[in-house]
């Protein structure tokens, strides 16, 4: 059994005591509702005793898939009964759809940068990719249908599957526009390819919420993940699918782990002593100050040369520092007590991401952010091989 | 995406209310420490808050993985760090196990009966198979050294793993005798293959606890899964593996579910509260007092023709009723009030087990056992061809 990447978790620095956590795409920690999930436990377990810590019998567990349903309803998408599969986190979702879709044969398109566990899970089962870019409008559709077209032309394979993170990507923080999703969908009856929505960040827009494309999907190819992981906590693993019954129903076959009753059953039980959408706009409103606060520090202290993404929800924001191979800046950079996470790891063909990083705003609190950008500003002052003179900031 | 057996699941049977249940493979309510992991969450959560419900970072997450490793010691089993992986639950353990090991030309030596859900998940990958009854001894090793030495003179394929419940038998009961454990493992090493050792009822043993496989394997062939779900909490899903660091590697990079710090960090801290040892034996003391009832309650009510094996720990009495198909018998004992787990389920070759059934003593009352027992007398009575003259209970 041999590797031809780096062992998982190889893009998680260990972190030097006081570093300023800029790498981790973890939830805020005074945003992780431990209080309430005591309550939770409490109330569960008064209630049913020893129900949750059965293999079945918590009448939370259906109660979870259910609310996760309406929800999923409230935005735009009916997922009956056998149409949605509560797994183990997106990425046991995502694990499961590549087992159910894919074989070594199989080529599967990817933005550039992506989501580093979904290119690990992905590369478990085949070694073809196409990768398409993205700007700041998220994945180039345009480039992906000169792709498909010349692929179709020259009777190369086509994909079986496209995975994107549309909204608020993981780790551009860009989101896909209107017309590009409209696009992909045509494009995706066009050349007969299964889209994978990945919308672990979906609910964290600071303002609005982009349409998904899995309620623009009026024939079937949108296999829906959600999360909330990244809205209540991770540590919980609650993710699911919502697409056809013809692919949950295999997906569910090979989840082998069952279901996990004790944290569906508390989910559930904090799911509904709180109003989620008002849960959803204290998280939006907290995360839209960290993110102007980290937009104001990189534009106070970064360099002309220094670009990046502006986000309007999510986690993250994308940073290119030109002529510099970030991954040989992170030593320094912990070293002056700041993390974050170059940006090769993001890419299939690592050479394409040296000059990018991606930070977090979600963890650190504003007043680290600051002064972790300005650290990092000091860092990169003294690396960066020859300023530019002009800016491409957006 | 076809699937040859019943759908995952099938021999749960849909209880009607008030049922008695012998099917329910489930520890008994009141041993499940419902009142301890409140408390445990309460004492997590308030001294780590957001930790344990982040990705990574409770202390709590390593200290289970250590408390694993002391018990294995324990056992005889010395595990370092890298040779431990902490599952989702046995069922995991297996899946993972078999992702790494088998492909669609494994041979994979099963006994006869075995844990359907084992089965199921090998089926995922393989369709070879070589099956190995079971006496009161458990697996026969006499016939499996025969069939290996025929299959090597043949030239056929010979097994490249074989799964063994070696103590308290999923659905016999039975524990292998120390003389077939050695003779097993003489056999791994002669024909070069390795075991996976299924311990989940191992710990639940109502005087002693037979040696480990693991603990006699000198040359790195036994692969161990453990579980805490019979001894604590199925809900929880916490199972384990302890194997050499060449197989732990893979299970790793396959395990795409993550940890599930939640979970575990509880797991860790309802441990870090208890005396492991005596809890174990409240355990056996009560499950113990359930088994003699039971057989006393079989003894008494069932006709003379109608045999099974007396367990020496665990959940399960195996009882043969000759000439019955127990899963036509399943809906007049469920009409009558009483479930049990038809036979034919825990055989590759269903018509060998039509005249067993699994009954458990773990779930339910011993008087709701002593009712059971009668209930489903009363239904063998009806359904029982020719009583035979002699018995073959032992």
């Amino acid at each position: 059994m041999a590797f031809k990447n780096d062992p998982p978790g190889q893009w998680l620095s260990t972190l030097p005591p006081g570093c300023l956590r800029l790498s981790s795409g973890y939830p805020e920690p005074a945003l992780v509702p431990s209080e309430e999930i005591k309550l939770a436990v409490a109330r569960l377990l008064d209630e049913e005793r020893d129900l949750p810590l059965h293999y079945l019998g918590s009448p939370r567990i259906p109660q979870l898939k259910e609310f996760l349903r309406k929800r999923m309803a409230t935005r735009g998408v009916e997922a009956a009964e056998d149409e949605l599969l509560v797994t183990s986190g997106a990425c046991q979702a995502i694990d499961l759809i590549a087992r159910v879709l894919l074989d070594d044969e199989a080529l599967v398109a990817v933005e550039a940068p992506t989501y580093m566990e979904a290119l690990e899970i992905f590369q478990n089962y085949t070694e073809h990719y196409l990768t398409i870019p993205i700007d700041e409008k998220g994945l180039q559709t345009e480039l992906l249908a000169d792709l498909l077209a010349d692929r179709k032309v020259h009777g190369q394979p086509l994909p079986r599957l496209l995975y994107t993170i549309p909204t608020y990507q993981n780790p551009t923080g860009t989101t896909l526009s209107l017309e590009r999703r409209k696009h992909l969908l045509e494009l995706a009856e066009q050349y007969d390819f299964l889209i994978l929505e990945d919308d672990a960040y979906g609910e964290l827009g600071f303002q609005d919420r982009p349409q998904l494309l899995k309620a623009m999907d009026t024939n079937n190819r949108v296999l829906y993940v959600g999360s909330l992981s990244k809205v209540v906590a991770p540590g919980m693993r609650i993710g699911w699918v919502a697409a056809d019954e013809r692919i949950i129903d295999p997906l569910n076959w090979f989840k082998k782990d069952l279901n996990h009753p004790f944290d569906q059953a508390t989910m559930a039980s904090f799911l509904e002593a709180i109003n989620f959408d008002e849960h959803l706009n204290g998280l939006a409103s907290v995360y839209e100050a960290k993110c102007a606060t980290m937009l104001s520090a990189l534009e106070e202290f970064l360099p002309p040369a220094v670009s990046w993404f502006t986000p309007k929800g999510g986690y993250f924001v994308w940073v290119k520092i030109p002529g510099v191979d970030t991954s040989e800046l992170l030593p320094k950079a912990l070293a002056a007590g700041v993390s974050f996470v170059p940006g090769k790891y993001f890419f299939l063909n690592q050479q394409e991401g040296l000059p990018y990083l991606r930070l977090s705003f979600s963890y650190a609190s504003e007043e680290e952010i600051v002064k972790g950008v300005e650290l990092l500003a000091q860092v990169i002052g003294i690396s960066i091989p020859q300023p530019e003179q002009e800016t491409d900031r957006q």
